[in-house]
C-alpha cells in the first residue's frame, strides 16, 4: 500500500492514466481455480483490499462500529487472465461524489491492463443502517487529489 | 438446483418476474464479514454456482479441458445486507446470446429482492484461449425456454 | 442438514461409524484450484458449516453477540482428493467434553471416507473472551446422543 | 516474502525460535467473519502462501503439472484472535523429511506468537497420483538450513 504509483511501477506494470493510490498483490494459490488462473471473484477482493487501504490512507479508520463504506454496486471487465504469483498491481481513484456516497474506478496492471471495475460506495453506519455525510477532509481529498466530480444529489439515493 | 422455482419458493422468497432456473443457499458464517453481513464479493460466487449448475441442466459439462464459460464482464447490485443463515434463492436466466458469448441476469431472493447482478460470459477453450461457437441445444435453450434475444455480432468481441 | 445419516446416504457415500449430524455439499468450482480438487482450506469451512447446523439443532443459537464455539485448535487428514462438483456428506460428532470446552470428530465422505478432521471447541462469549460453561442440554445431548466422554478439568485450559 | 527473519522483525512481532523463512501478511477484511476476527480456515492459506514461497525460494516451481506439494495432514493451534489489519509475520521451517514426503511447521506472529501449525506433504504429480522422491536440492536445503530430521520410511506411507 503507498499513495502514488512510482515511475518504476508505471514502466514494470503497464500502468496507464493518472492514479495516486496503488496496492501490490500476488496472485495466491488458493484464489486460482481450475482454470488455472486467478477466479473472477478474487478481483473484488483485491478492490476491496485497495478501497480499504486508499480510505484509511484518507483518514477513515474502518471497524465494525464506525461510518464504514457499504457497497450500493460493482462491477468487473476482464481483459486478460492471471495465473499463480502474478505480480500485480492495484489502482484506485474516487471519480465522483455526493453528500453520503461516492463512486470508484479500480485497475489491475500486470503487464498492462489485467482487469477494470468499479463500485458505488454509501458511507454509512453499519449496526443502523443510516447514511452518514463524508466527512470534509475525505471530500476534500477525493476533489483536489483524484479530481473527482461533485454530482447533483440523486432523487433516489444521493 | 432445480430446473424452475415452485409457486411455494415464489411466494417464500418474494420472486418476481420470469426465471427458469433457480439455486437455494444458505449463507455461510465464512460468507460474513465483520460488518456480519455476507461479504459483497460471495454474491460472484453464487451467480457462479447457479450459472454453472444452469448451464450442466443445459447439458454442458464443464471441466479444466472442454469448452466452458469465461468471464468478460460481471456486475451486482446489493439491495439489502444478507445475514449469516439467511435462506436464499439464486435465480438465472440468459437474457442475449451471439455466435461465442451470452449475457446473463441473475438475483438473489430472500424476503424480496436483496441482489441483482448480470455477466457476460465467453465460450473458451480454457487452455488455448480459443472462443466457441455456442452449441446448438444451448442456443435453443436460451433462445425458447429464457426467451433470450439474439444481438448481431459485434464488431470488436463477438 | 439433518439429524443423521440415512440408510441410503450411508450406502450411497460409504458412510461407516456412528454419526447423527450430516451436512450435504456439492463442490463449488471456487472451491477448486490450479490441481483441480478443492483446496485444502475449504475442508474447514465445510466442518465450519458441520458444525455451526449440528450446534444449532441442538439449540445453540450462533451470534455474533452470545456465546459461541471459538476454536482452539483443528486438524484435517487428507484421504483422496475431491473434484469439481463432487457429491459429499460431512458428518460430525462430539467425543469429549469439558466445563467450556469440547472436542468434536468430523468425517468427509463421497465413494468412503475422503478426510477426517478434528476441532478442540471453546464456548466464549466473542466480546469480552470470557469462557462459558457449555448449558445443560448441549452437555446432555453430546453424552446423551453421541455417546461423548466427559474429562476431567484441564490444569491449563478447561 | 524473504529468506530469514531479520533482527528488526524479530523483535516487532516478537518472533521466537529458528526460522530461515518468514512471509509477512495483512490481516484482509474478506478473511474477518462476523466475531470481527480473522476466520480460522483464513490460517490454512497463509501456511500455504509461506509454504510455497518457501518451495518456490528452494528451486521447485509449482505448477498444475510439475510435482508439487500435496497435503496429507495439516493443523492448527489458535493462541488469540487476529483482528482487521493486524500486521502479522508467518513463518515456516521442515522438521523431517522422508523419501517423498515432508513435514512443516509454521507460526503467526504479531505481538508474540498468535497460532503455531503443521503440515505433512507428499511431493507428487498432480495429474497421476504418483509419488517423487524429494529432489536432493530441497533434501539438502531442509537438513543444512533448516536442520530437520531424517525419518526411517514409513511401512504404510512413506
Amino acid at each position: 500500500m503507498h499513495a502514488a504509483v512510482s515511475d518504476d511501477e508505471q514502466a514494470r506494470f503497464g500502468v496507464e492514466g493518472a492514479w495516486f493510490h496503488a496496492h501490490r498483490h500476488r496472485v495466491r494459490w488458493s484464489e486460482t481455480d481450475m482454470f488455472g488462473h486467478a477466479n473472477h471473484a478474487a478481483y473484488l477482493t483485491w478492490f476491496e483490499d485497495a478501497r480499504n487501504a486508499y480510505l484509511e490512507a484518507l483518514g477513515l479508520t474502518i471497524t465494525a462500529t464506525t461510518p464504514g463504506p457499504v457497497l450500493a454496486q460493482v462491477e468487473v471487465h476482464y481483459l486478460k487472465p492471471l495465473g499463480h504469483n502474478a505480480d500485480i498491481l492495484v489502482t484506485a481513484r474516487t471519480v465522483s461524489l455526493r453528500t453520503t456516497s461516492f463512486t470508484m474506478d479500480y485497475a489491475v496492471w500486470g503487464g498492462g491492463c489485467a482487469a477494470r471495475g468499479g463500485a458505488r460506495c454509501v458511507l454509512m453506519i453499519n449496526a443502523t443502517g443510516a447514511r452518514i455525510a463524508l466527512p470534509e477532509t475525505l471530500r476534500r481529498a477525493f476533489i483536489d487529489r483524484d479530481g473527482a466530480q461533485v454530482d447533483p444529489p440523486a432523487t433516489v439515493s444521493g
